[in-house]
């Protein structure tokens, strides 16, 4: 099955090594990777170190010379319009190509139109690794609840938020805060994305249209950030054995998903409390299974590109 | 498909209030129910109050009027050697039905006689209720973490010594621990089963069977319990910032996979510290995905029932 990968950051290199130790018993074969700064495409198959020459000027160019059954979209993610993913992902459905994301931008913005486009062409799109780095959810939800339905669920799905909130329980600052979660890799690109609540809106979007056919958009979440917690506010909730964390809820209603990101006040041993630094938890609310979840302890790009490669295999699986 | 069902308790009951309900879009039939007390066979289905006669002689006898496509196996565990329910799944499994459990004993005893014994005769063999009350793990890891291996779990598994525990870090004895956790309905036979370790033994002979293929059994186990423990250990170790826990732990050395049950003294802010009463929780090592994992919170015969309707359903869409 051959493999075309628009970006080429740390979840792309972790893919393409996992991949080629992999090769053997699933012989999955890169024939295209494109970026912003250049392009690579062999019908044959791309070797380990593929020699990039300039920019493609247009996916279909690329996908014209590559030959390939599944387009796995790594690109950056804007997350207000879910560019240039979601116009990637709809050309690539438009031409009957699988599709395989790790980008919640078009999961968040616009997943039943793409879901329904990919009815129609009879192929499939799969993005386990949106929300959770790979760990089980999507498939796990399609795979092991039969018959029953998620009704709600809370995260605590975003890490610069957490290492920000546990250093200022310390009596860092703010600041503080956010350069120890850049020293730890989670805050790479604009923090305040996640610190005003947009990366935690994204994932609870995300999550409620896969889960709940909530057809949401992230502009449509009940959003606060933590920009106004101050090491003070956290010292008081820690006296009082409590935590602050920024959680993602959905509920179902009468009228329809609410979705609601916000810094809350737990106890400390709730489970929601649980997770520190990167480490992140989903809880499900589910009609006939009652509460369960998952969580995933300091994942790392490896984690995501196993959530790219297990979505290839289910697709590999079933063609 | 048509259900033999052996046991008539608590999850049995809600098993049977499940299929009720799902009848219309998912159409299991009860044929049968036999339990030590009484047994009710007809072939075209049982009514939803079953009219029990006298127990019969064999489970051959009411497999041979039930007319069945699947065993499910619901019968009070003898945890020592797994019977009763290993020679019903033995039986079953040689007629040719495909059999579903939640009874823990054949499958920390006999899993791997009993998988190829399944494999020979070319029916399934599912177990998802077995360790963690209906919460997705063995499907999970089956259907969700393809060409990943699991190289060692540990799991806060058991609620009586939770909830014993806890009572005794709240200042109460170990006999007042043990009412509340019969109280709770968490320690209905015999709550020594619990406190010496031995369930959390045989949940991780079960688990390391299924998911590491160990071919273990629970004497294997390397199984110390919490009766030991003392009100005032527990204060010590909460004065100290930590918390104890049974915890059941793998992991795959050149020996083969060592299992562990041991009262473990965490940081309260683990995460197999993190469960409170009668929630559990299993974290998995991986090798292509890291550490993540499930827990449930307050599950009850409902979840378990609702495991032993997804193993079902599993068999419904492959036959």
């Amino acid at each position: 099955m051959n493999l075309a990968i628009l970006g080429f950051g740390n979840v792309a290199r972790a893919l393409a090594r996992l991949l080629h130790k992999q090769r053997g018993a699933h012989p999955f074969r890169i024939t295209a990777i494109h970026t912003r700064r250049g392009t690579a495409v062999e019908a044959s198959g791309l070797p380990a170190e593929p020699a990039f020459g300039p920019p493609a000027a247009s996916l279909d160019e690329v996908l014209d010379g590559a030959n390939a059954q599944v387009l796995v979209e790594l690109t950056t993610l804007n997350p207000e319009s879910g560019e240039p993913a979601l116009t990637h992902i709809r050309t690539a459905l438009r031409r009957g190509l699988h599709v395989v994301t790790a980008n919640k931008g078009p999961i968040a913005c616009a997943y039943h139109e793409l879901r329904e486009e990919a009815r129609r062409r009879n192929v499939r799109l799969l993005h386990e690794a949106v929300t959770m780095d790979g760990t089980p959810v999507s498939n796990m939800v399609r795979h092991c609840l039969p018959a029953a339905a998620v009704t709600g669920f809370a995260g605590a799905l975003n890490s610069t938020t957490k290492v920000i909130l546990e250093a200022m329980a310390r009596g860092h600052s703010f600041e503080e805060g956010i350069a120890q979660a850049r020293a730890l890799g989670v805050a790479e690109g604009d923090p305040w994305f996640d610190i005003e609540g947009w990366d935690s809106a994204c994932k609870a979007a995300a999550l409620a249209n896969v889960l709940m056919d909530a057809r949401t958009t992230p502009a449509q979440v009940d959003r606060k950030g933590i920009s106004r917690l101050t090491p003070e506010k956290l010292a008081e909730a820690a006296a009082k054995g409590k935590a602050i964390v920024l959680v993602s809820r959905a509920r179902r209603t009468t009228q329809g998903v609410k979705l609601r990101v916000r810094a809350e006040v737990l106890d400390r041993d709730d489970v929601l409390a649980s997770m520190h630094g990167t480490s992140n938890l989903l809880l499900l609310e589910t009609d006939l299974m009652g509460q369960f979840g998952v969580f995933t302890l300091d994942p790392g790009p490896e984690q995501t590109a196993y959530g790219v490669f297990a979505d290839l295999m289910e697709i590999a699986r079933n063609t």
